[in-house]
């Protein structure tokens, strides 16, 4: 392509708005524009990265077996009646009504429409697996979209469905989906991480996120600094000690003591006025059971409750909800403030590392005073342990090599075991191979086609702008003639080399614009272009180029001849 | 592809609520579902020709010099009460109201959008002419959705905006996308005309529509018989008579008489009646005049009025607006089935034709009466004269070659130049070479990718299916291995093909299904494949396979050897 025939809308200020630097670098690029909150246009330097990431998504989706179809946009609301997220699905669901007064809903994804085709047009074991996938416009009605395309309210998804007949097929059409995403994110040149994710009541490895790694991430990612392991931090095991190592409570040292706390109704308060460890301090949280009334869950101190890991538990309810202050006085007698599991009467829970304390201290339920040198076993029996919290830095790693290590993410792509959840709602079966009816099991794939453009830049960029990996740049390689004006031979050669990449089947920007080299350069950092090669009079005379990587600190010169076989070697790294 | 592992979804019965064939062949072929009124999901098969379609229509956008972009599906109100066609549009735009109670619409096309983004980005005329183009997902709320994908609520656009700093530069653009869609319907393989329509008062050749040939069109396209002139019945001029022959009006040869009508309330009964040759009968028609008051609209009793035509004329009221009985009566005296001009006391435009008439009849402007034996001058004024009705098989064609024919016609394409419409209303503007605002001067370029799927079906079909031109065929090819369970020779052949065809880029369906000949057959027709291969025991004993071409009555044996060199003709055809 030309650059006198591109749209160049690149902006030298940071707009204000923008407070992210993909954001940032994305509009001054050129590659968008808002229209309005949450919904942007994409400019043509944009869309050419936008098509690169969709075509490596569709080639390996392809190459998985998965075939591609494209459902409504607009979807009508008795399919999400039936599945019940009509009313659970709430204010994200950009509801729309038409001329006769029907209801639809601008699909925020499409479970519903591809159980339903699947329920009519597949009938018989024989026709799984099947996977089917789209690459698609979709809308949720964000209270603050922010971010740009990184949280827009319209952006483009590839969501894939999987279909079979029993729990084993699902899990191979997993699995494959997997190595797909794999080959996916490695062939888009990003860092990425495969982290384990939770998915509920299914249960098993049944749900991976992709995250690529950027420190601008809003997602915590857990990773072995020994090996693969990888999960993010709803799932992520807390062990209470290294994988194969006897956990061990330390034998009391101290006697239990009653204390009078009157301003100490917080952990720092405690560890402030008491001088108590914060490690020998406990959380106790109250939250309602699933067979009615409270149930105590207790973390350490210094730990986090995980409410996904809490929820999971049979004996909490769903959704996990936190006890209100008069509902833990009137079951308790005393405030959130003084509550401990000395003389507790209500089930309790606690944390793995809350089962390894000794001589620690928490609230006496009575206002105002706390029980210190607490002892499990001497002082009160131990109660249910369970995994109950955040890791931290420094755990074991759950598979047994090395610690936990945190990073900051941005999910790009998610895989799923539904397990039944739509068949069983929406009555979707097959015939099994004793020609019995059997609800098909569902899993379902996403990956945001749109925000994988802001998390490459996220992670790729500097101060001149983004530095984008070979295989997602809008062009590979830019020519630039220098004063092509006054030399005929820069024209003809800078011509002829443009010819000769085009043919090759290289990606190139011929930049002939009529403007200073320097505004030139400038945009290319900006847009990010991998490669550039000068063309000017001085190396001409040697029979030489002037070669730059974006990510190079100085010009190499190299043979006219050899440019194609030079960059072709580039393009592959 | 293998067949085993695509979504087959062929019917053989006719779906009871698909009226046109098109529409019940897609469903048939297992192209398209129906979600619910107006919204159909594509299947694997469906989509890929659908692909097709796309991937055409964007290379030669892109071989124009067109810029393809994205902007987002929905459209904020503002921009649209803007341009004044908030209030305009009526219902067919699907209004939306987000979470925060502000209004959207699900854009039926982006005149607005694309508008506001250039009097943002381009400010000078040297960054013209630009055309920017999208490929995108649209949504009409159409009062009864039918005919499948030819008038479905969602649908896909191709459309593309040109921008120029003056109306030549819009012409240029105008004609640059003119020879690319000639190009791309020449390449989509269909059969088609290019039609000169109205474009209201941007006037000169500003308007063409992309009419594919087929019985069940909704369009009546007008050509010469022995011209490439062709345009739709709202543009095509009705000439008096045969360009270069003066038309001549016969001389009186009767006496003007007023005769007692009672009965003879409209043509036919006037026809009928009194024996008076339709030729000889005139319509009446009233229409409220530009100035206020109405005006009288004459053609002839076997011609109709052309109500665009109409209303382009200076001395008539827009929108075009009939008058009522009551309007009329308070103006004349009499009904509308006594209407003529002899006597009438209002502005008056006949036809052509009209103007040629003599010895004619017509209403006396008294209930019941009509004069006969009219002729022009010597019982009334001729008044002015314009082209005021359609035209009719076997009128003379504008261009001065041969005469008209009528066929019809499925609109797949529209050029429009839209003049300074857009940028009149929104201030769009750039500086000209002279440093002065200068307003754009727009051009529109629509094609209906969903609707060409339809429209080359209508045209090209028989009982047993669809059958595609090769650019568009879901698959150029499909291999038939007979016997496969039991012949390792032919399981061997049919993988060596199927791998050699697919390395040859072709492509190429694999129809290993476990299933009987005949049913593959069906399938395969029923679908469109338009070139066939089956390979055989009793073929491959002489190295032949068995070729037939989907509209061939008869196999051909051809070489095995030959296979891919056969095939490679066959696909350039």
């Amino acid at each position: 392509m030309r650059a006198s025939q591109l749209l160049i809308a690149t902006l030298k200020e940071v707009p204000a708005d923008a407070e992210i630097v993909s954001h940032q670098l994305m509009l001054r690029a050129g590659m968008i524009r808002r229209l309005t909150s949450g919904l942007y246009s994409w400019l043509p330097i944009g869309l050419r990265t936008l098509r690169k990431v969709e075509r490596i998504v569709r080639e390996e989706m392809d190459r998985a077996g998965a075939q591609e179809v494209l459902m409504p946009s607009v979807q009508p609301a008795e399919l999400w009646q039936e599945s019940g997220r009509w009313d659970q699905y709430g204010d994200l669901l950009l509801r729309i009504r038409d001329r006769h007064e029907r209801d639809y809903c601008y699909g925020p994804t499409h479970e519903e429409v591809i159980t339903d085709l699947v329920r009519k047009e597949l009938s018989s074991y024989k026709q799984l697996p099947s996977n089917f996938y789209q690459i698609q416009t979709k809308f949720r009605d964000e209270t603050r979209p922010r971010f740009g395309v990184m949280r827009s309210r319209e952006f483009i998804m590839k969501d894939a469905y999987s279909f079979d007949v029993d729990q084993a097929g699902l899990q191979r059409s997993y699995e494959a989906m997997y190595d797909a995403y794999m080959r996916i994110f490695t062939r888009l040149g990003l860092n990425f991480r495969a982290v384990e994710a939770d998915n509920g009541d299914i249960g098993g490895s049944g749900s991976h996120e992709f995250q690529v790694l950027a420190d601008s991430g809003e997602d915590a990612v857990i990773f072995s600094t020994s090996s693969d392991y990888a999960a993010n931090i709803e799932k992520a095991e807390a062990l209470p000690a290294p994988l194969g190592e006897a956990p061990e409570r330390p034998a009391p040292q101290e006697e239990l003591r009653l204390v009078d706390t009157p301003d100490a109704r917080t952990i720092a308060a405690l560890v402030e006025q008491h001088g108590l460890p914060i490690d020998k301090t406990l959380k106790t949280l109250m939250v309602h059971a699933a067979q009615g009334g409270l149930i105590a869950l207790l973390v350490r101190g210094d730990h986090e409750l995980n409410e996904i890991k809490a929820e999971n538990l049979a004996e909490v309810a769903t959704p996990l909800t936190m006890a209100t202050e008069a509902e833990i006085r009137a079951a308790v007698g005393a405030g959130p403030g003084s509550l401990g599991p000395v003389g507790l009467d209500m089930p309790v829970i606690v944390d793995r590392s809350v089962a390894l304390m000794s001589d620690f201290g928490a609230g006496a339920n009575v206002d105002g005073k706390h029980y210190f040198g607490i002892n499990w076993e001497r002082d009160v029996a131990l109660p249910k342990v369970a995994d109950l919290r955040n890791v931290v830095e420094g755990d074991p790693s759950p598979d047994g090599q090395g610690t936990l290590s945190i990073a900051r993410g941005i999910e790009v792509g998610h895989v799923f075991q539904l397990g039944q959840k739509y068949s069983q709602a929406m009555n979707a079966t097959v015939l099994d191979d004793s020609g019995k009816a059997a609800k098909l099991w569902m899993g379902c794939y996403g990956i945001g086609i749109t925000r994988i453009v802001a998390a490459a830049i996220e992670q790729n960029h500097d101060d001149a702008g983004i530095i984008w990996p070979n295989a997602i740049a809008p062009f590979e390689v830019v020519l630039v003639p220098m004063n092509a004006h006054k030399s005929q031979r820069v024209r003809e050669t800078a011509e002829r080399l443009y010819g000769e990449l085009k043919a090759q089947g290289i990606d190139v920007l011929l930049d002939d614009r009529d403007t200073r080299p320097g505004v030139k350069f400038a945009d290319q950092e900006l847009i990010g272009i991998p490669h550039r090669v000068v063309i000017g009079d001085r190396g001409l005379d040697n029979g030489e180029l002037e070669y730059k990587g974006r990510r190079d600190n100085d010009n190499t010169m190299i043979a006219a001849d050899s440019l194609v076989d030079f960059l072709r070697e580039r393009l592959q790294g």
